[in-house]
């Protein structure tokens, strides 16, 4: 179960199982069929065993999922059973937002300082998170475990930061910059493009006026 | 090419053709190889002519793609070659980040208006766009061409205001709620969820992590 290598496709789904099972959790749900699970989920049944074999598989003929037992494991397949601290660079809407976000910390992810060079927004806080300089990084960097840095700062600032932060220790990278970031080796980058869902909307909802090929 | 069934993942792919080459254009790139292509890209050259042949292919033997032509044809397939009108409910932070992102319009997008219950918030304009009261989300929307709505609200409140919209007409829903949103036949969905992301970035942190199987 370990390293073995798990295709794009099954990693891509494993954060909507958690989500999912984790929803059925708060719901006091006990156990569930994959017929079920792939009914509230939109994807096949098969589809479910499949993804899920790839790590041992979870299920009980004739009793289905656990689902308790489901949320863990795939918590810890997802790296969820640690703790990870993560830093904002960038304390415009998009950081102000990822802040904000209380789920993050429910799931092991705790947002420890907000950076931006914007002096009237340094020394403010969001909640109890403090914005603090840009000039402080490399500095906070250095005395303080951070795991994860996510990015929303302009594209032309995006690529030089992201290479001081990997040369002062961080292997996450977390970006949200609108150009993509790319590290050899160990450095791992999770790169959001927020219009690309837009235009995957957009590429349906044109798909759907098509007329249909015969 | 019309209405042929393409794969989710080459669907997931277009829009980074799409940035790429969009990228390209602006530096003057007039033609690629699908090798060079791919090295920008990282994804291997038989991917990207496999991903292109579904669309009748592009590329000519020798010359490689025309960086032009090919971003064109791209953008037609996503649905870019006409407007989009869109709205965003909820003019908290994420709201505020989405009405600044003036690269949607280059991209054929316009935000026409915002919604929100804040008292305090309503009348103030973003990048000159409106931010409205909610009450008067109905008949905004019956009286101007709404192709798209983008839910920045709360779990609690997305299911049922997505539910209006539609019945209001809305065929396009662009939803950051922390909940998945499914409606059948003619409504499309695109569900964003930011902890995705920053779950599977944390996959790939702990999955380095790990000692490997033998």
């Amino acid at each position: 179960m370990q390293n073995k290598k798990i295709s794009k496709a099954v990693i891509n789904r494993l954060p909507r199982y958690y989500r999912y099972l984790g929803d059925l959790l708060e719901k006091d749900v006990v156990r569930i069929s994959s017929k079920e699970l792939s009914e509230k989920m939109n994807v096949t049944a098969s589809q479910i065993r499949q993804d899920l074999n790839n790590f041992g598989g979870f299920g009980q003929q004739g009793y289905g999922y656990n689902v308790e037992y489901l949320h863990t494991e795939i918590g810890k397949i997802l790296g969820l059973d640690r703790k990870y601290n993560i830093i904002i660079i960038g304390a415009g809407n998009l950081g102000q937002a990822l802040a904000n976000y209380s789920d993050f910390e429910r799931r092991g992810f705790y947002i420890k300082a907000i950076f931006d060079v914007n002096p009237r927004l340094i020394g403010l806080s969001i909640r109890g998170i403090e914005i603090r300089s840009i000039d402080e990084l490399e500095d906070f960097i250095k005395h303080n475990q951070v795991d994860i840095a996510a990015l929303t700062l302009p594209k032309s600032k995006a690529a030089q930061l992201a290479s001081d932060l990997t040369k002062w220790g961080i292997k996450g990278l977390w970006n949200f910059a609108p150009t993509d970031i790319h590290f050899p080796q160990d450095v791992i980058v999770e790169n959001v493009h927020l219009a690309d869902s837009l235009m995957k909307l957009s590429y349906k909802l044109s798909e759907k006026d098509r007329p249909a090929d015969n």
